[in-house]
């Protein structure tokens, strides 16, 4: 039996502070040894949760560590450049949550740096892609057994965001994004141009923001994709995908479909059940799957999940979505040509 | 007890033949007496199907017989401005299928006769505002309990049309058309704009034509909806809704909701149901409502349904959708002042 | 076209009243004559609602009136036997809502004197069947596609009954006796045992009243059918059907499929719909389907429904249930053979 | 960081192997020594999987071994009795999968000798348990918002079984035993009798065996339990479950119910979605989640689980349930009174 694979966390905010807990307690042939954050107390807090976990406020020294095999990154994505290029120069396996970087020019500086190296040593944490429902979509999509891919309808609601300090942009940086990571994943082609249109808001956005936002994708091969993002909804966690395709579809996410609810109760004159309440309950599983891929991955396996090339692409539609926004146009996007790359 | 209303049908094709037997069987206090169509050899075999009633070729000698008090029109859209007229001349109330006519202008004269005559006489065959799902959506929402409406998504999916004599305007004239109306009667406003996008065709349509087709309505509130329209579905016949409002959703006609499937069957490693046939298994119910609401309308209720209005808005949309179809550009759509009209 | 048929309707309770609305609005070819009932002033009343409909305190004198075709009885049971017979000897079709009579005896005496005059003048009033529910899965099981059918789970929830006046045998007389129809419809086979099982009972009950029941039925081909009957559930009106056969299984009226709910709604961070309120909500389809059939074959198509035979058969498993209620054992049922009745 | 849990897997049948893969690859904390079997040729084949797991034939020794920290029993039932008794003797943390023995006499010798130990170390694989959508039924239903629990209602099918060999107890003791286990489970009691009934078989079971089969659990507290137990339906696995309480009731494993099934599909006329193909896909997250609770107890938690009583309770009532599948007749269940074990 080979040894666990020993990991650092960067970033002890709610999805780092997640993902450590995940791999002490819930992911195999895993050991957490180290977290690291500016904020030395929080994080020192955080590692005494277990027996053996140091805490530091340097990520680059947490990096460069002799006993961290590996790393996840869970910091604030405008430190990701620096901190995934240290994991490269270094040569470890690192999990980087989405975004990549704040800006396609970053991200492609990844893209090259890591082709440098020769192999593949970043994940980028799009999620998703691990989700049993979307992960069933893409099989049955790719099998081709309904032929081609025309259309999606992508729908994602959050309960709610904070009233101060939210920003139209935010949601298509930061929801939005994963719509786009799903069309690139169900189509398998890349989005070429976008469209962010601002109906009337919902009276529950703070002042001046734009929620919800319809989004319009096109992708290489002309077929498009429909997104609906509303972060105000007032229901918690709704994340919804119907994939059309020339003899059928499929449609994952909605009440009474999968994973979204686990019992029906009737009662009180009414049945159902309820909506999930966040990202972390409603993709619970998709993590879990995640995170033991990337570890089963860093000791030997194929790489698996998004791609650096997948995360500049994603920041990419999302710079020309916050363009369109401003704008109200359709805007496309240009990425470089992977032949460039070499 | 009243006496029943003595009605006559002009137009013996699918839907004309339909009404007439609902109008013979299933319909209370009506009485069917008479169908009109210049087939003659068809109306008369219609005809001969139940006792007492009588055929012809005229239209016009129909709604000026003395023994028909009331009017169903199913002929083609062409001829129905002149037949709506002769009714509102003869003062008997009218059932007209949908569309109220084939442009905005003689659609517009309809509205302006009708006001002449000083009282609601035409009702428009937008049966959906009948369906109790599509009822209980707009029952909701203009209760208030969840906030303003914000958006739709609709989805209207066929198996197959005709693959010779099929023009891509023809999705947004005859199909799309059914969504503008939905759109109109659930957020209780006019479409302002529309946007008729083409994505890359099925291979299931014929040479040249646009299916699906995406398009997107603005509401006078500044409200969105999405719609999806698919003629090659390749599986019968799906009408779906979603609507978005500031504190909670609606969804009508997805699979293993309402009036969608009738039971849930589990064998050979598979569970489901049946998809609705086409749009006479699926709105049965509708137009059975529909036509007992105009019965009873007629025989001295409230006028209810579509108005030549409704009719009138729903054909500019349209005409304003063919227009962005082929430009692929967003569409204004310009209405009469109401104000102007009496 | 062929004159309506002219109607009278016994007894103006809110089943009798349901039905004289029905026919009066909603049922094609129908013409509501006269209503009686021995509380007048009611009957008055409700006569008063529609031009042309006189009342009357006598039912046979409604019966022998020379302008009434065809009878809708919804006295209570234990006047039903006099009042079918004197149907049967005016010759005149008749509705009779269930129960049939209020044993078996009378019941059979009613079965030997249709059989005299020759021909179906009775329909009994198991609306069920007429359920486009449970009509499909009637279809599906008699088509042999699945094999034999080897068990049924039925449900049947009330949300309350009346605190006073009420006894643990009306559950099996009143409610339970659809389930008996049903399991007779579905398998097409006679119920040949009953056992009817005492769990503890609901706080909501009662003293002294045994609720919930479940009742086993063995069929007479070896089937079983599971049954939970509980009328004071506090949750509305909940009807459901799970029939096993030896290729697969169906499912009705559970949350989320068919009739049961009409629209999904997401809000508060629920989602769901609500329950049918009553029997009349449930079954207001059957019961319009029911009625009009009733009236298309009185007018001179084929006798539909429930026949006598069926009445008394039900009766006669109700009476063997009720003495399974009391004693907690197995009681057979015991039928006289068709033979003996020519 | 505490050692991992260093772990023998006795039996390397289906469910074995099944469990050794889970430790060795998707379970935190837990390290996979060595495996047994009489078959030391399987055995060394499967430990061959992984880098330092050993193998060999002797269960017993391998529960000895130094470096074996707990066990895993995957081995026949009948072997169950001895194996837990030496894992007891040598004081170490067991996860013996169901039934704990084939009797209730010896379930009991289990009880006892735990008792002398003085600490809970056997945890009876009975994995429902762990199950997201059992846990949630027994969550709501302890929470009491909705009183009393009435009533339960089981479906346990598997689609076929070998056609020899095969005997009518083993549905009771085998498939049934589930049930049992979560009737005690939901109810929080135990079950006081059972009435095993045999409807007339499918076509598809072997000459002789009663296939499906009905139960009816008595609860000490009066509750009924009705069970399907159908191994020949042709159609997969299909476990459901519903629980009717005093002021609603709760529903899982029902097609489009949470777990059931992951998308939703619609094509060829036909919406739905697949069943699952065996336990292992349908309980493929409650064993994860078994397991992993397992090794968290056995490193220093609580135990967790179904404990010997647990596991003796269920072998009680299969007993009782075969002796009532003899005679059709129903059979009380006698367990000794908890107070004489101390």
């Amino acid at each position: 039996m080979t040894d666990d694979l020993r990991i650092g966390v960067i970033g002890v905010g709610i999805m780092g502070a997640d993902h450590a807990e995940r791999l002490a307690r819930r992911t195999a042939r895993a050991r957490l040894v180290a977290v690291a954050d500016p904020d030395e107390v929080r994080a020192k807090e955080l590692a005494t949760r277990w027996d053996g976990v140091r805490s530091g406020a340097d990520a680059l020294e947490l990096i460069a560590a002799d006993d961290v095999d590996a790393v996840v990154i869970a910091s604030p994505g405008f430190v990701h450049e620096e901190q995934v290029l240290a994991c490269l120069a270094a040569g470890k396996p690192v999990l980087c949550e989405k975004p990549l970087t704040m800006d396609s020019e970053s991200s492609l500086r990844l893209v090259r740096a890591e082709r440098e190296v020769g192999r593949r040593l970043v994940q980028v944490g799009f999620m998703r892609r691990f989700d049993p429902e979307y992960a069933q979509v893409r099989s049955v999509l790719a099998g081709g057994s309904l032929g081609r891919t025309l259309l999606l309808h992508n729908v994602h609601r959050n309960a709610s965001v904070p009233s101060t300090d939210f920003r139209s942009e935010m949601i298509v940086r930061d929801s939005l994004v994963h719509e786009v990571d799903v069309a690139r994943f169900l189509f398998g082609e890349e989005v070429v141009a976008i469209q962010v249109m601002s109906p009337a808001p919902t009276s529950h956005a703070a002042e001046g923001v734009v929620d919800p936002q319809v989004a319009i994708f096109t992708m290489a091969g002309g077929g498009l994709v429909t997104n609906e993002v509303f972060v105000n909804s007032q229901v918690r966690y709704e994340v919804r995908c119907e994939a059309v395709a020339e003899r059928g579809s499929l449609v994952i996410g909605r009440p009474s479909t999968g994973l979204y609810s686990t019992s029906v109760a009737v009662g009180g004159g009414r049945w159902g059940g309820s909506v999930p309440a966040d990202y972390r309950t409603r993709f619970a599983t998709a993590y879990d799957i995640e995170v033991q891929a990337w570890v089963d991955s860093a000791l030997g396996g194929e790489a698996v999940g998004a791609s650096t090339w997948d995360g500049y692409a994603a920041t990419a539609v999302s710079t020309a979505g916050m363009a369109s926004l401003a704008s109200g146009e359709r805007v496309d996007v240009h990425l470089v040509s992977p032949d460039t790359l070499s």
